[in-house]
């Protein structure tokens, strides 16, 4: 029998939720942060290497997949899991977001976004039903109903009728989650309506009364700023029930993370680790160093010497320098694997904390070594497909 | 007491040899690849893994690393192995070759090569004395004389006034390594002579009358072809004392390697398996195969399900694929990976043929496997640095 998808609420702290999702493909240990593989890879990080620095969960992007390799042909090599060498529980998104933010000449109407692929203009459409058989075509334990996600600044009444589709897509997501869903896969409502609180109600409370495994709060870390982002959430996530799981989408910083923990959020992912390990940037406990500083030139200590993950604890700064300068491979491979070791060591402190009753200690001390700032401000170069 | 440097012939074949060369640093088991680690890294793969493949020794480049991040830096941060996270032994090059065919606005005297960084225009020089002193600073086990490598085609004349230079910085460096080296490390000389076996006799007599380690046969591979390398060597080798290493400088295919250790040759060193990994080619005991063809876009097969190798066994060709085409960091790591993996198993099946007295049949299938041109043919495009 297969393991049902289940959601165990362990301690708090405040507002901060210690728990554990239970998948038929693992536990996930919350709150969790899911490492981003956009194109079947967290980029330039080997999949046991993600796995050892503690992540139980990763992303994969329904936009890219379902463009290249594309989902029938990842179904036809046995899914998802077994194309990248990833046993763990994966989370998809519904190809909302990037759909709006990559790809060209989109239409929006009732039924869905007709788009042309940023690859090669290619025409495609995503509709309720073909984001959630592409989904399940991929074998993804923890799925998305397809939403549009609103712009920031948008106005009352565009983030109304922008959130009101998204609910009727919430209704057509269930249905065709129902069809092509198999038992323990799990989908999650998106919460909408930008920074306007009886918005985000409405769309709460809608959500809350159809049969949702979990709830994502969506349309938020996309230029609102980290002040804005948090009054959202502290309005939104107690209309949350608080026996399912909650993920943010897309979030964050060092400091959006604990921010959230603290208005009860569950889940986060982000590109940030691996997108600032290209950059040539490292996370610490000490804060964010920018690698391709000179400082670094000559400095015999590692990244962090106490870090469980020999990337961050065995290569000296200065010959991370040195590679970046040089401009190998092996920097980018470095530093995103040791990001994504440091991303869970952070959760892993979280996690202890909520359970020990100290969390707000730790939250300061995150606070302290890094400026809170969201990520959309910290984003800087985007580069494409990433 | 530190370990002397030494070789120890273990069992012939025709004119093919099984060996061992015991440095301080660990065994190099002959014949033996030496996967490069240009700037102080084996581009796109992790040292661990190198080192898993079999790898018993890698090579670094004298030019490279002291341009950048400099010799004197290497020296002050411990040296190449703690730098680069490299435990077993390594041999540099004298930085002749790559300041020949990389650095601009060179000047040949008597004295060494002036000339201007590829990186940043600043003047160096080179001279068999700082030469050997770079590689003793980088902490090289295994060190090359400076020479000049001569290129090809050149004239007689030209060709032995360039081996003539060489041998006389030959006893230079020799003199420099007296003063500059440490117990257990070695120093090669370098027989050049370009495709004249009576220059490269008079080359291999004069160095073999100097107190060198170990004996490196260079100038082949640049352009001459696989037939007129194989010639040079049938008539180079019988000249080399049968009691020390004898190495082939950047070789090659594995029809040019086994062409090779048929005609005596103990060592070599490319960047065939990296640099055809970074543009999509995988090396199998099938031959080669371009990865970015499409008729790898659903193959379900990994490049060698008998390979030890895990980035060789575990992937898909399809997965593969599909990383190339989207341009992951991942290709260029599972395919760098799975290339020094080949040779390492390449070469661990010639020493297994020698000691069984069956090389010829491995040869032969090497050969069926791979079409008989050189490294030179093969390169394609050359990447800058690389």
């Amino acid at each position: 029998m297969t393991t049902p998808f289940s959601f165990k609420l362990l301690a708090n702290d405040g507002d901060s939720r210690l728990g554990e999702i239970t998948t038929p493909r693992g536990i996930i240990r919350t709150p969790a942060f899911m490492p981003v593989g956009t194109a079947a890879t967290v980029k330039a990080v080997f999949v046991d290497n993600v796995k050892a620095t503690g992540a139980d969960v990763i992303l994969g992007n329904t936009y890219h997949l379902m463009l290249r390799p594309g989902a029938e042909r990842i179904a036809r090599l046995g899914g998802l899991h077994r194309f990248m060498l990833w046993a763990g529980p994966i989370l998809t998104d519904s190809g909302g977001y990037q759909v709006m933010s990559l790809s060209q000449l989109r239409t929006v109407s009732e039924r869905g976004v007709s788009f042309r692929s940023h690859i090669d203009g290619a025409l495609h459409e995503l509709t309720p039903e073909r984001s959630i058989e592409i989904q399940n075509l991929l074998g993804a334990d923890i799925q998305m109903q397809f939403d549009e996600c609103t712009p920031y600044p948008a106005t009352r009444d565009d983030t109304e009728r922008s959130m009101q589709l998204s609910l009727r897509w919430a209704e057509r997501s269930l249905t065709a989650f129902h069809e092509h869903g198999k038992p323990g896969r799990a989908l999650f409502g998106i919460v909408q309506g930008g920074v306007y609180p009886e918005l985000r109600a409405q769309s709460a409370e809608a959500l809350t009364s159809m049969s949702f495994n979990g709830y994502s709060v969506g349309g938020l870390a996309v230029g609102e700023g980290q002040k804005l982002m948090f009054e959202t959430l502290s309005s939104t996530t107690p209309l949350l029930p608080p026996n399912k799981p909650r993920y943010l989408m897309g979030v964050g910083t060092p400091a959006d993370i604990v921010g959230a923990v603290e208005r009860g959020i569950d889940m986060f992912d982000c590109v940030m680790p691996t997108r600032s390990g290209r950059h040539g940037q490292a996370f610490t406990w000490a804060g964010k160093l920018n690698m391709r500083n000179a400082a670094h030139i000559e400095d015999p200590r590692p990244l962090d010497e106490a870090s469980a993950c020999p990337a961050a604890r065995d290569y000296s700064r200065a010959y991370i320098h040195h590679l970046i300068r040089a401009g190998e491979y092996l920097a980018p491979m470095i530093l995103s694997w040791a990001n994504i070791a440091f991303y869970q060591e952070l959760m892993a402190a979280i996690r202890l904390s909520i359970r020990e009753g100290n969390f707000a200690a730790l939250a300061a001390r995150v606070r302290e070594a890094y400026p809170s700032t969201t990520v959309a401000e910290e984003a800087g170069a985007v580069e494409p497909g990433a």
